[in-house]
């Protein structure tokens, strides 16, 4: 994610520099490359400012974070020489308390969140797929609006750059709204191996979702954001149109990765608990995704044994 | 299941009246292969009595029930033109409720149950790979005991016929104390697509089926069957031994074809329900697998979109 939405800006002649993980070497030898629905485009080497140690790296003035949730153990040691004074921290990461953390660590000042509604699948080192979406609803963390100047300039420098980017009035109201949808889908997903379309083909599977829903916006009306109902309704209506979706765990889940667990199902609970809203069906969820995400390695060990 | 225990019986002798389906033709060909971790054996086509019709056989001394549950609105047409005065009929049939139909069909006079303990795969049309277990512990329907003299001259039958064979006092202990592994097995198994030792790698993963056990257990003694508490040690701890083994009902899932669901999870739910037991773990995994279970022919429907 972190990949597509910095090659978008370095296209439009920001000046980006990329901390890359495993995908360095690859793009220090042949660029970055973007097969986007929205047309292919390849920075080439020398124009991809890519480091693999942020200690090689400038202080920024604006940090995107995207590191997957489950790393968030190294966001300390990643982000700390990367910081001056004004320094903004814009975190795109998936799920609930990445605000928490980055402000915990470095102050709420700094910190902004984004929700990306994005397709994107890595296809191999250096070159990134862009199937759909793309827009990003941001806003600031601190202050009695979401929505402050820096917002603004940031959500003006990526749709300035191919970037479909929104304003959030409240941002928590947006974490909370994608949760609706990310919980039951990404949980369901990751727990029983099935995409979008299966879970919602059937009664079954429906009621199931809006139950999970419904228990989303209790725990989220429960600290002050407001989710109305029908928020249900609409999110099931419109998912059948994304086809039979895999979501980001499902996909963990089958190329045994460590799945975004704490991130998209624990810490709504936590907050659900912390509060005392009923939500059973997330208890529940959480406890069988934890279970799947637990001891993955041994996937593969099967033997043709059938006990009847 | 039926072939494989039929092909034991007339190895030793017995006079078997095989009703095949999707497999006749080609075990009028080729006849039955058992692959047997006992000794492979094959009953060329001339001893094998095969029929793809029920009108077509004589009415049997003793009949073997062996049909998936999923098929069990057709036991009528298939079990009525097998019968005689005195005809027994022994279903060897998954999980619970069978013997109940048949007696409501046939008169219970007729019926005896059994539990096969066994690893099973038809590998090929008229082909079995026997590869563990085999052991059948069976009695009567009705009585004060299920230990009966016919009961126990089957018993005998198989004894001789290379099937270990046990006779149950009680053939609805022997029914629950399945159910309470079957439960937790199949039922997670289908659900979550994981074998059993994937389940039981973790804590998360031990204490959801001991939770299920002791559901299953409450069931059974809210009904008068007393099977005592420690069972969940018991069975939790012999598990390991058989390795990462795929239920039959996850095989079923991967295969594509209907899961067992109503015998294995619906009906001790349903009696869990009459007799006012609490049982939310055994509410939700139903649900779960209902859910995988039900439009099963969209599974491979996938797209290469993710959504994050």
């Amino acid at each position: 994610m972190g990949g597509y939405y910095g090659a978008r800006l370095a296209q439009h002649g920001a000046d980006v520099h990329f901390l890359f993980r495993s995908d360095y070497s690859a793009v220090r030898s042949k660029g970055l490359v973007v097969q986007s629905h929205d047309g292919d485009f390849t920075l080439p080497p020398e124009r991809v400012r890519a480091y693999d140690d942020p200690q090689k790296m400038p202080a920024v003035d604006l940090l995107i974070v995207a590191l997957k949730t489950t790393s968030n153990d190294q966001l300390a040691s990643l982000v700390s020489p990367l910081l001056k004074p004004g320094t903004m921290i814009l975190t795109l990461q998936n799920g609930l308390g990445n605000e928490e953390l980055l402000a915990d660590q470095f102050g709420a000042e700094r910190v902004l969140g984004g929700l990306a509604f994005v397709c994107i699948n890595r296809i191999a080192p250096g070159v990134i797929r862009h199937t759909d979406h793309g827009l990003i609803r941001l806003g600031d963390f601190t202050g009695p609006t979401s929505s402050t100047p820096r917002a603004r300039a940031i959500s003006d420098l990526f749709n300035a750059s191919g970037i479909r980017c929104e304003v959030l009035d409240d941002l928590r109201y947006g974490r909370w709204e994608k949760l609706v949808w990310n919980v039951p889908f990404n949980g369901l997903g990751a727990a029983l191996d099935l995409p979008t379309g299966r879970i919602l083909a059937t009664e079954d599977g429906r009621r199931l979702v809006a139950q999970l829903m419904g228990e989303v916006i209790a725990t989220a009306q429960a600290i002050g954001v407001a989710l109305p109902g029908s928020v249900i309704r609409n999110q099931i209506e419109r998912t059948p149109t994304m086809g039979d979706y895999r979501t980001s765990m499902q996909i963990d889940r089958q190329e045994n990765r460590p799945m975004e667990v704490e991130a998209i199902l624990g810490r709504p609970l936590g907050v659900a608990r912390s509060m005392g809203v009923s939500t059973p069906a997330l208890e529940w969820l959480y406890r069988l995704v934890r279970l799947v995400n637990s001891g993955k390695a041994n996937i593969g060990l099967r033997n043709e044994k059938i006990l009847h």
